[in-house]
Parts: C-alpha cells; structure tokens; sequence
C-alpha cells in the first residue's frame, strides 16, 4: 500500500477551485466585485492555489509571512515557506477597495478569482529592494558586494520583476475559478496534485522523485532521471508549462520531446510526464526550494537538484540550490516543515572513459574524456541544423527539437513575437 | 557535522574484544577453563562480537531468541535479528560443563574466546530441520513443498552447514581475545566498525551506503556502487573476507581487483574498500538482512541490494532479498527496529542502445541489445583465458583477474586444497 508523503503544512491539499454551483455562484457574485488586473505570475500562482500545488496557503501573503519568509523560510506561523507569494496593485487600485471587500482577480478578461482584502501593505522601493536581497541573492560572483545591484536590476529576471512591481501588496484568502487554458491545452499533461497523487497510488508508488524541467531534456537530465528510477519507485518529470523567456522552446515541443525520450529510451511505467503552471521566479536556491515545496503537495518526497538548480547568470554558487536544504530552519514538527528531501547530483556528462554518464562525484578521467555542451551551444547548434557531439543528446529528441528550429522562421515567429511581449499562454 | 546511523539494538558499539591487561588476565583465566573447538563459522561470528559488528549481540543465542529470531526476526526483547547466531557443540562437549561455568572457545590451537555458559538447549533433527525451513526456505523453484528437503540437504550450503551441527546450541557473553590474522593478513582493508565510523565521520558523510561483495567487482556492481555514490554522501565497498566456498576467488585478490578498479574509475574520496571477517551462511533474503544489521554497526544507512543478493541456486525468488525489507516487522522502536534500509536495483547490464549501464527499470530495449555474462561463464573464460565480450568489465581488473587464474595451475592450487579442507584463512 502507497503511503506517499503528506501535502505541505499539516493540512492536507489546500485547494481553492471552486466547482459546479459553487462556481457558478461566485462567478455571479464576482460580477459585482470591483475588477483588478493581475500579472501572468499571479495567474500561475491562482491555479496552484487552485488545484492544491500551493498547500497550506490559501491565499496571498500579508506582511508578517512575507517579512518571516524572506528573513528566515518561515511564514508567521513557523510553517516553511522559501518565496513570498504576494500580489501587487497601484496605489490607486488599493484604494478603491476597502479592507475586508471583496474584488475580482482578473487577467485579459477572464476573472481569475475572488479574493477577500485582509490587508494591504506598501512596498517601497527599499521594502522591494529588501525583499530581492533576501530571495535574490545568492553566493555567486554576480551577487557579491556592490556587483549585485549593478548587474541585478538589469540583467537579474526575478528582481527586474519584483522592482517593476506596484506600489501596494494586498493579502487575503481566494477562490479560484478558472484553470486557464490548462486542462484543455495540455490535456494529460496538466495533471493536479490530487491527480499525480492518485497516479502514485494506483501504481503503488510511494518513494517519488521529481525532475524539474523548463528546458529540453537531454542526456544529463536523462541521467538525473535515471539514478532517481533505478533507487525510488517511480519519478515525475515535471516541466514547468509557464510562462518562460522569449526565444525558450515552447512547452509543447518540450513536453512532445519528453515523451518521444520515454518512448525510446525508458520503461514507461516507471515515469510519468506532466507539467505544473507557474512562471519561473528565477530565485536560484530558493526556487530550487519552491520547486521541493510545492513537488511535495504533488506526492512528491525526493526533489531532484543538480548543478546549478533554477540558476541566473552567476548570481548563485553551482551547487548553492543543494546547500540551501541543509540551511533552512528545522522546527521538528513534519507539518511546519518541509519534508520533500533533495537528491544532489553532481554535474553530470558522457565520460568515454567511463563508458557511459557519469558526474563528478563518480568520474575520475579528465576534461578531454568528456562530453560536455553548454545550453546555449547546443540551442545555437540545433537552430543552426548543425551536427550534434555524439553522446551528448538522443537522435531521436534531437530531431525532434531540430524540426522545431526549422520551423522556426516560418510559423512560429509570430509565437515568438507574442511570447517576447510577455505571455505565451 | 556528520549524523551517522547509531548501531543496531540502541545501546551503541556492543564489543567484546578485550585490549592490554584485561586480555592477558583473561588469556591466564582461560588457561584453567574447559577447552572447547569451534567451527570457522563460529570463529567469525565470535570476532563481529569482539569489534561491534554484531551490536546488540553479548554473546551466542540462546532458545528464546534463537525461537524468536526463526519465527518472526524478532529477539526475545523484541529486538530485530535475522539469522540465529548459535554456537553447537556435542553431547559429550555440553555434559564436560555445567551451566554458570566459564569455558574457552578454541580454533587450531588458538583461543578465540571465552563464555560463560547460561544455557545448553538440544537441537534435535526436528529441530534444525525447522530452523532451517525458517531461515533458508524461500520462494524460489527450489523452496517449493517437497522439492527444497530433496535438493537443500544436498545443494543448499546453508543446510547442509546447519543439519550438520552438533546436537546441543550452548548460549551465554563472550569475551573475545583474538581477531585472528585479519588484522595483520588484511591491513588497511579489515576495519572494526569504530574505524569505518570514524572515517565516515572524518570525511562528513552522514548517509552512507554499503555494497556487498563476495566475488570480483564487475561492471554491474560498479554500477550498483555508483548509483549509491551519486545519491549517497559515499560508500563502503564491503567484501567478504571470511570463508567462501572452494574455487572461489580468494579475498586478497578480490580486493587488489577492488584497489584497481577505485583507482581507474572511481573519485577515490567517495569510495572506501574494506573487508568484514564474516563466513557466508548462504541465507539468501535473511543473509541480505544480516547484512544491512552488521553495516548499521559498521556507520551504514543503506545498504545495496541487487538482483538475487546471497542467492542460492534457484531456492529464492530473483528479488526476495529486497522485499523481505518490507516484510520484516517493526515494533516502533528505532533501539528494536533495523534503521539500515534497502537500495533495492534491479538487474544490471550494459545496454548498446542506452549507450552505457542500465536496468530493466531504466532500459526498455531487447536483449540482444544488452551485454550480459554470467559469473559462471565469466570465471570460465578468465580460467581459459578467453576474451571477455565488450563492456562487460574493465580492462585493468579483468588483466588482473587473468593474471590471478593464469597462476592459479603453478602455485594456488595447494592453497585451494586448502580452502577446499574448510578454511581459507
């Protein structure tokens, strides 16, 4: 019998979803609510309330689990917690609505959720500053000293979001009441923590790892997979279907060439393919703690973290998204703290001496016996058509992807230009 | 800071090896007692007892716990233990002393040990017969009703050893006042549970995992070891040192093989070669349990079981010795309960198209795309001198081995004559 781990903060899953004539109901109600426009990361953040992904929270943060949060991994409470998830309005939104009212979260049109304001509290720039000191940086070159701001506000994606944001943060429970376009655009892939876990169930998993993705999977993560099938009962992998950075490969070629991997090169009933819907925060370690947190709520205890885990340019230490678990605050009770444990690999490459994958920890050859290819060498090689190194990725995905590229300039352009302005949802 | 597991039973390092003046007392006190010969099984059990690796063991068994142990893993306490550690003597033996009397346990002229008998229980035919349907009957073709008693009397080694005892079990503490040659023969490679948990600490490791060897370290195990090592903060490669069976390969050649292979294709600082003093029981499923109970002793938390750990001809199931982990009973109590747990992988190879190792968990290509040799067919081809199919193993320890088989004809063969008679040590 499965007995997978427990959803995050003692509660069970924290799900927000209205259905049926609930549902109906609050979106009538909702109609009289005085509308706000949220940003795509609000949007993400709705859903995983929504369906159980951000358990226990059931709502946005008010200021003293933002503060505990950014000062120690714990929100008021002591429940751990590595990121704020907060929602930010002007000024002048803020005060169009009283304290204790009701609005409507809305995005292009469609009401997202309601939400019963709590609290409002603003946010300086020193407050913002404050917050991105904390959750941003990290123990990488680019986040020493002075570097930090000199380079962050320009070139750092999760602080450049933070900084842009408004004025006031507002707090308080939500309902939720649309998945987006989710359900029927990544039909089976999509799947609710409440489904992954009665998947885990059926197949009587109950020692799951996951495997973060927001990029092709190629053979390293592969690897990573496989060490986690080969010790536990079977691994999520688990693609981040988001919003990403214009020119990153849509979801739907990477999830497609996830399961043309499956199908070539793993026992299927071993992994299962799926993807979650939130936006990269680009936090570094502390993503790489978010993406535990909420892996746990999906019935998840073993997180995979390799080299670089969420990583940004070179604000973070290679392996500084592994050292954070030993670092986050221990209360000793399991339903405060966070119990999906990571499984740290080392960086992993084709050693030919090793005759086969290996990674730092278990090769002792040299650079030449390895086959290592950055990211961005190999998008430019695949959007070049250009050859591949041999070992390095499986033909199969790789055509896959390259079909992608070759596609590229003829219909996806258009794609790209409405990614680039901000959503590719 | 490291964290390593504490030792079986919750009472810490249980040794009963005497050091300096203590031991040269006891050698004098011995001198005077009634002089009993023990087997080699004996002699490897009594020096687990001196060094800690049978924590919380005082001394042999007596009913109670031998009862227990046979029928529910469990000591008369409640404490976990898997096999019985018993010591048999003749009729005549157990009437030459009462019980409360102190006797020497001798080998070759050398004592062992001393013991102070509290109890002397009969085992009669019925008796081992039952002791041995609860300790080596499985699941396996060869367990199946009639047809275990019509070949273990004959085949099963674990049998043949316990049928052949003597009439009565003796029971009581020892004192044990030799390690016998292992200290010396085994330098550097036979360590006392103490040393490996002060190594483990020394190094920081905290989960550590165990890999079992009794026979040269191929590919597959390489791959079983590396899995831990990616996973794990390291692990000990652990071979048996003790008896082995006539033709097998002997211990130091096995560990120069181990020495070889660490050098070439391991990171040295995350592996550690050690040997442990033990005789196989060939208990197959209780065997891979005992083993996981000494490497507790020894500073493990996990210990590797592959695909028929221990097994025996075909009396147990390919992966029984994984699943008896799962079977086994837990009273709550981690002082009582087995905290070394299982790294269950299934069965290894190379497979062409996986383009390295892999398992029936990772890899869902055909057997003619894998590369798999038997350890029969391997010690055939090594004796004959034959090419060993690519992959398969590596080179430099392969040219050892050949090395070892090629001087077998001129100047082993005495010392398998040797081991033959019993005793290889």
């Amino acid at each position: 019998m499965a007995n997978l781990v427990e959803p995050h903060g003692g509660k069970g899953l924290v799900c927000a979803l209205l259905h049926g004539g609930a549902l109906e109901a609050e979106q009538e109600r909702a109609a009289g609510m005085k509308q706000i426009e949220v940003s795509a990361r609000a949007k993400g953040d709705l859903i995983m309330m929504g369906i159980g992904g951000f358990s226990p929270l059931t709502g946005f943060m008010g200021k003293a689990d933002w503060k505990g949060i950014c000062e120690n991994f714990q929100m008021a409470d002591g429940t751990f917690w590595p990121v704020p998830i907060t929602l930010d309005v002007t000024k002048a939104e803020a005060d169009s609505f009283k304290t204790g009212e009701e609005i409507a979260l809305v995005r292009n049109g469609v009401v997202l959720a309601t939400m019963k304001v709590d609290e409002k509290f603003e946010m300086s720039d020193a407050d913002k500053k404050w917050e991105c000191e904390k959750v941003f940086r990290g123990e990488g070159e680019e986040s020493q000293g002075d570097t930090f701001w000199k380079i962050a506000e320009e070139d750092h994606p999760g602080v450049i979001m933070v900084m842009a944001q408004k004025e006031v943060n507002i707090a308080g429970p939500v309902k939720v009441l649309s998945e987006g376009t989710y359900p029927t655009e990544y039909k089976g892939v999509y799947l609710t923590p409440a489904e992954t876990r009665a998947m885990f169930e059926e197949r009587n998993w109950s020692n799951v790892a996951a495997l973060q993705l927001r990029n092709p999977m190629h053979r390293s993560h592969e690897y990573l997979c496989k060490i986690a099938v080969e010790v536990c009962d079977g691994v999520l992998i688990h693609s981040l279907i988001g919003n990403l950075k214009p020119g990153d490969i849509p979801a739907d070629t990477r999830v497609q060439a996830i399961d043309i991997l499956i199908e070539n090169y793993f026992v299927k009933d071993n992994v299962i393919n799926a993807g979650y819907p939130l936006d990269m925060r680009y936090a570094g370690p502390r993503e790489g703690l978010l993406h535990a947190t909420f892996r746990q709520n999906y019935g998840v205890n073993n997180m995979l973290i390799g080299r670089d885990h969420a990583g940004v340019g070179d604000f973070y230490g290679l392996f500084e998204a592994q050292e954070i678990f030993d670092k986050i605050p221990q209360t000793g009770d399991t339903g405060k703290d966070l119990q999906c444990r990571p499984m740290k690999i080392d960086w992993t490459f084709y050693c030919h001496k090793c005759d086969g994958m290996a990674s730092l920890r278990t090769c002792n050859h040299t650079k030449d016996d390895r086959v290592i290819l950055s990211g961005t060498k190999l998008r430019k090689a695949l959007s070049e058509g250009a050859e591949i190194v041999d070992h390095f990725g499986r033909i199969e995905v790789l055509d896959h992807l390259k079909l992608y590229y070759g596609s590229l300039t003829e219909k996806v352009e258009v794609k790209m230009q409405a990614a680039a302005s901000g959503e590719s949802m």
